[in-house]
């Protein structure tokens, strides 16, 4: 009782009429980094505009912004106010809460850390965030604590765990929800009526009326370091570009092992970094669209 | 009543004898850049590299520097005076005087916040620069503040809004510009004796003297963050050149999206990054003078 | 009594079936950098993740982690404490330990200085490291100090000397290692009960059990600054990945002198930097388990 | 009475015998840089790694270091005290004594400012420099305050002046210069015993034997911001391989352009950047040799 991600299931590419400009395609905030996971949030950023977003504001640990403004080039970054050891303190509310009033889509958790003010930060974003986010890593062991939040969320939620981080969510064990992937995400989606993006081969998508899908996209090259946090940038991309959550999460995982297929079969089938797939996604979403 | 703009419009390349050496290429200073927006900075002043501006220079708020040192390796920085909240002060202003002694144009705008110390600065600037400048970005919304200064301008001044910025210029709703995109620019340049680059699909080239080109180049793939940065340093490095405003502001834009169709037609239509289109500025100018 | 490391002598390809995960690729702790060397760790780090590792950490000195964090993107950072020049200290002995406990190799030695405390640190993680280790460059320098603890390492133990560093460890001249290469890294790898990688032409890859295999992969272009730290990592990631030491040695050599040899055959025999073998990584190592 | 440079006038290919190490590779220091002007120190640096020295100090103004570590990876950086705005103070000469102790080249000059201070360390290093080295840019304004030192220097000099450094140099006026290039820098290499490399189209080599060579590579495409710095380092990458003052002169300007050139055939005429010309040095390096 699943279906098979493809182009058709897709559908059509997203619309961009002559006149477009960076506007109409969207506003995503990411909020991400902590000391020593820089690389994390810039990799997310730059991935959602690889993905076609129009603007994407970085706001991470103010500590921490002026080696990412070395790296998001074409991205804004924005300092948040940081814990003593530099994650994203509670009292950063306020400057979220204003930075997402212009915002279409949050992408929040690379890179985060699990400091427990982080993760207060995140409890409370989650039931007054008014655009619709996909939560990834660190968010996602945060949001652990307490998962029963999620069903008062007002807005869309997409988390995107790999089978350990769903042990976490779930109480359940890996073994257990590999053994089980589709049904322990579409049971975790149902119940608390968010979308699951369970990664590993096979990436199972979960929405929350129960419709389950597979990925038929992406390689055992991807078991590296970095490629969860350019799946993240790209799911909000799609968001924050108006696809609604089901398409963004459905693409998103298609694009993203399509863009490390590209890698594998021309260039290697493994070595190739995260920052390799950010760079062949325009690539692969072209032929996404080109196949629809 | 307009023309189109094509490489014989454009007329012959800028002639590059045997013995030219950079200084003979144009002094270009770009005054950019603040807290969380140095990527801007950094586009147009490498941009201005890939236009062949013999020599760069960089002025930007003092604390942002160290960061633009590691972005603008061929271009040189300068710091310049700032607030506590980190843009240009209008302290900076003889430090800027200074620095325009030697130069053949400036370029200003690309993430310089909109501070009001810096719009101080910038209408002291508008009426006392002895080069021809560009203005982009936070520039215009700065200028927009006080445009009659415009006429008292003793140096040719090239305004590039996109719809948004013209707005504000002229107190139209967006709506209004779209609608009559032409006219607008025309009677915008006329009124104030600038030349407007009205950016969008087919974007406007309106001059002082009533004349109003288009441009045919570009495509729905530029809809993307800092792509107006790298448009800023092509038409700065263009008037340090010698070209004059009016073919700088043409073959600015011309340029920028014949450099971003090679590589909507030859790599992906979207997704493409601001720096992608910077670095095929060279391949397309020589496209250009090819073709004149 | 040699032999002659082939891909035939290397075996099979790691098994990368269809359901591996970043954790299932190995956890590789480098520690590494001092001021001025900061590339030599970034290069032992990313050459860890282009041979395969799941999860590459960096441990550095901490004052340097802001410029390593915007070198390696896909590795993480965490801070040492350091001496008052800037090297990592004794006092990070803890800290060293509990990043140890999740990781399954050490990589140590890249740029790291020749500071007393340092060595210390070294000699004591000598005698405590749960997991193997490779050690390279300036570890080499302060293991030389006291060469007689190897024997006590509780875990394999991989040193890379070049000749002037096994001529520090073994109290010979240049000379003499030189001359008879292949007996004094057999000699010094039976005395120890260490694996010896004696770099140069022809690299000399010496076991405990007294076996030793040439490699025949390289050529004198790789005679050039960090072509050693990209050595370090890419042992390093074959360790983490549970190769065993004889394997990662010689698989190691191999794929480092095969990636210069591509670049060597195909774009210059030399000016070819380290960055550029590392990035050629991957397609050795395809090319390696190919021909297995 | 002057030769043209060819591959054959360069002679045979720098010998690279099997065993070589990097060692044998030449120890070259580049003392570079100040605030503003850190990448000419970097592509400097880069530049002579690029060509085949094997090991690169970069020293520089220590307040610049973090900023160069993150540029140059495969050179070392060592910090040297620095005057109150930031250039390198007379108080470094020690340190820069032993650091030459060393070495077997120096490159002085790229973005070293013109404090007074720099130019009284100079004119010290001019007189007790005990390997050859290669003087431009800022080091040439500083040099040209006391052009009678040159005759004292104990090692050979190369001074790669543009004709308006060339001007400062000699009290001639840049047209004077340029109307008798060949005879301008014959004499004053005779005159201070030094060897000259005046550069612009047809860059002269003036020997302090009287004989002058001349450059028939290049293209006016090299009319950029950092140049002058890439060539430095090829300069200095020779004197530090033990190819002498002549050769190396002459190599490092056929070798510069001929790279340039490759890039203006193949890509662009113009709007190529200097650190596209380093990138080009290995294969332009393999074209001379195979031709010589």
């Amino acid at each position: 009782a699943h279906r098979l991600i493809s182009p058709q299931l897709l559908g059509p590419a997203l619309d961009r009429p002559k006149h477009i400009h960076k506007g109409d395609l969207g506003r995503l905030l990411v909020i991400a980094g902590s000391p020593g996971k820089t690389g994390a949030a810039a990799m997310a950023s730059m991935s959602a505009m690889r993905a076609g977003a129009g603007l994407v504001t970085l706001a991470a640990p103010q500590s921490l912004c002026p080696v990412l403004e070395g790296l998001v080039i074409e991205a804004m970054t924005t300092p948040l106010a940081e814990t003593q050891s530099g994650e994203i303190a509670l009292s950063a509310r306020e400057a979220v809460k204003m930075l997402l009033a212009g915002k279409s889509a949050l992408a929040i958790g690379p890179g985060l850390g699990t400091h427990e003010e982080t993760g207060r930060l995140i409890q409370a974003l989650l039931l007054e965030c008014p655009v619709p986010m996909v939560a990834d890593a660190d968010a996602l062991n945060l949001i652990a604590q307490n998962p029963t939040l999620l069903k008062r969320a007002p807005s869309p939620v997409i988390l995107t765990p790999h089978p350990g981080e769903m042990a976490r969510l779930t109480g359940l064990s890996t073994n257990e929800i590999q053994e089980n992937r589709t049904e322990v995400a579409r049971e975790f989606a149902l119940k608390n009526q968010v979308h699951v993006v369970l990664k590993g081969a096979n990436t199972v998508v979960a929405h929350p009326d129960g419709l389950v899908c597979i990925n038929p996209t992406g390689n055992p090259g991807m078991a590296s370091g970095g490629m969860g946090d350019v799946l993240t940038g790209l799911i909000g991309a799609f968001l924050a570009q108006g696809l609604g959550p089901e398409r963004s999460a459905r693409l998103g995982v298609f694009v993203h092992g399509a863009a490390a297929d590209l890698i594998a079969e021309n260039i290697a089938p493994a070595g190739y970094l995260a920052t390799d797939v950010m760079s062949m996604v325009p690539k692969a979403l072209a032929g996404v669209w080109k196949n629809a």
